[in-house]
């Protein structure tokens, strides 16, 4: 299969079950918005040894906020309920409550699972906060030094999937690089999903422990290392590829991660220099969701 | 005391001892290097509930980075050396090290305390990895997807300062939140500082413990809430006075920090519609430094 | 008329006939499309004094563009048929054609009006260059040294609306200032309308002619200039009032302007230290179209 | 001559007199300078067809602003000086005063030179204009809605040197892109210098004249086209390159574009899949200067 002329490989990315909370943050202008995103998801790459997994999911226009005010979809992701609680709360209270301008909403109301964060952050209030019922959502006022912070009550979490991925493999590094780029600002579009490493993208793809050092949980994948190309067996570099990046996609469904997989592959196929793609799995021992490259595409 | 029509109080920043740990990461750009920085000292406003305090230093030009490349100085602070190294670690390797591009340096190579981060981190190159000798420092070179990530054996640390700070006072939030990312932009211009809260700016500045709820470590400062301005005993907030923001500075030495708050007040007080400048203190009775607002300008 | 707390004047804009021409850009990335976009609809503020006025007018997903990439709207305007051929011509020959990796659609392909300036652009080809039915369009292939440009034969245009406007009046410049900034943020997302000003924003809002300087075409408005308003007779500046921008939309139909104004409208009253929305015109005596503000809203 | 593995060729950019006018615009905050320099320099690439030549030189912090404020530094450039008062007037008058909370200071204030842009400027007032000595500088203070602009009366210019230039060839493309952007980064650092084509870059390099259209001042550089090596004879293009971009300076002084050229370079060489670096000359008969690779590295 080729699009663009690009070979897709026929093979699938395989994910696995982690635990999704989705916050909306709003501020006065979509700087703000972004700052607060990004430092309520950073350090949180993966679990292997950020305390979460965390990323931008997209834009919220002012249309759709309920305060409308330009706003954010993040995502914070940890393998139980229980860290996943620890997370919200010490990141917002210290990330997003502390930055200019943000209100915080819960962005899975309709969920099943609840933790009533703005609850415990109000606190902070020392006595000064107060409920109130508005946009039709229960929230809480602080006064700050800045003007009042409002947070919701609650935030929703779910059962969603992680690991979600592709490989892009192109005949220069820098190829490769504006294509994983591409790849992630089209998946910044997609409705329930984020690409938690730095700017979305893995530099560093891994395979799973280490033939070598026992003691580590995930190792450099050398198969697909280029300056490996001819010092490993079995090495998955065609020749005249150079560098490969790989995009990792974790969200609040299977579907949401399919529809992000192929609006990245699709926007980084377009890039001059890519020349395939392709993605990673363990032979479907490990993960509980398999999804086909030429299925979704 | 005034600057540009700007009253400054006659008052004092109180300021602690912390552990401060630097580097310098380079990438194949300036946006490279900005994305890996925002996510390896990301989750860092406050030890409060975060695990590191953390931000960029400033931007290190091709002509000052080893490799010639664009480069930014970032800071991490813990309290501890223990807690120091193990955020070194993770940081490192799960946001430098997975970020496009980039390679780390020791940014503090002349200090007596040296982790060797570096060495830890090469074993994700499962016995593919090998040191060289490289512009003169010590590295190990790990092979990735991407090609070859480079990190220096070692990164020094020291003891530095936490918590300097200036609180902007303005008429309306908005010339408030203008002239404190004024002051943040400028403070990035200083060598040795950074202002570890999102986007350098406290939208929440607080008070030690709490009034009213003897869990909370720390609480809203209600005497600089401008909304509890007629609610609250001692309020020090001045009529007409309707947006406060504190900027927090860390950095490696009490002078960087002093020349970091001069640099940050006076391009705060250029902003129309700021009236006043002071500062938060315990009454000189916790912190070990003492920053005087009028000695420093 | 109030809206969040802000006073909407019971006013309206008054706007003119002009030509539009409308482009899209699409490049690699949306970094070369915004650069493409910024460069050639430079210098184009106001037909007083610059050869056209001109601004982005959208993005345009890689879902709408023919050829899958990142895009950009941008809309050119001059007064006349004539002087719009000349200014695409030298527009998109010389800071769209020369830009890195950009192509040239016609944006208004059902448009009466057709220039065909893709046919005349391709004469910088020396020879070299070739026809092709690409995308469903009639494209022309320029080799370049970056690799081949493409561009559409024909360029089309239309009658359209220049002048709508509104004023953002606050209690201090820079609410003002962040309000007009959302406000020109929301425009963006409106389908025909551009903001032709630096950053889309009107500094500087005049009235036609002059009271003393009779070879000025436009002076200050001194009506609303803040620092004026103890100066003049009947100021419209209310009393706490201390920072006035105006925001100009030109658009392919009074129908866009409309939306537009109505959509920056509502992002401007979101900010703090805004107290009222108005209109310029001139008494419904110059002007084809009349805009009340409280019909829109 | 080899830089980094990438080699240099043993040739010589020739370049040619224009003359420059430099001003120096502040803001209230690095964004609105640069938003300002963006449209007052925009619809500037080469006089083949646009007014004018123009472009940012570099920023200028706050230290170095007679009013403290962040600022940068514009140039424009035309042939003679009567078009450089025209385009300095025309331009200032359009995208600098009607931009929110600029400033504009001459930025050649010791040239022989001096056009009194601001003193006719400053007619926009209608008569509630001022004159005032501030900063040391003799400026005109007008108001407008925003408040009150500042505009120092005279503006300076000079003989300065155009075509300065440099071209990256690439394996690919996007390494050629990706290089090109961290040259004219880089040459942002250097005093003195602008790259007047969009984002810097010229994707399109010309040769005078053509050889098939006799009414065309300029086409493509059909030896430098990758897509053409095969079809053209002396192609320039070596094996395995297939992209090239152009580079080109204008400065105030010959001394001024060797050093822009210099950094430009060193940046580039520095991207993984640059290959090669050369110039564009004439064989020396067309222009004043020659500025040879080898003796400025």
């Amino acid at each position: 299969m080729k699009i663009n002329g690009v070979e897709i490989e026929d093979t699938f990315a395989e994910a696995f079950p982690i635990k999704v909370a989705r916050v909306l943050i709003t501020a006065v202008n979509e700087k703000w918005a972004r700052v607060a995103a990004a430092e309520t998801t950073g350090f949180g790459t993966s679990v292997i040894m950020c305390p979460a997994e965390a990323g931008v999911e997209r834009l919220a226009t002012s249309e759709e906020t309920p305060d409308g005010r330009p706003g954010i979809y993040i995502q914070i992701c940890t393998p139980s309920f229980k860290t996943l609680e620890e997370q919200l709360l010490a990141r917002l209270g210290q990330c997003t409550l502390t930055c200019p301008t943000t209100t915080a909403f819960n962005g899975l109301p309709d969920a099943e699972k609840q933790f009533n964060v703005g609850f415990k952050l109000k606190f902070f209030g020392d006595g000064f906060e107060s409920a109130e019922e508005i946009y039709g959502r229960k929230m809480w006022r602080v006064p700050l030094m800045e003007g009042d912070f409002l947070v919701e009550e609650n935030f929703g979490a779910c059962d969603g999937v992680a690991g979600g991925n592709f490989f892009i493999l192109a005949k220069e590094q820098m190829p490769a690089l504006i294509a994983a780029e591409n790849a992630v600002a089209a998946i910044e579009r997609v409705e329930g999903t984020i690409t938690p490493f730095p700017g979305g993208i893995v530099a560093s793809g891994s395979k799973v422990g280490s033939a070598k050092y026992k003691f580590m949980r995930a190792t450099t994948n050398e198969k697909f290392c280029p300056t490996l190309r001819d010092k490993v067996d079995a090495s998955q570099i065609p020749e005249g590829v150079s560098g490969v990046y790989e995009i990792v996609i974790n969200g609040i469904s299977e579907d949401a991660v399919r529809k992000a997989m192929r609006a990245g592959i699709l926007a980084a196929v377009k890039v001059p220099g890519v020349v395939k793609i392709t993605a990673g799995n363990y032979g479907g021992k490990l993960g509980k969701y398999q999804i086909p490259l030429h299925e979704i595409l």
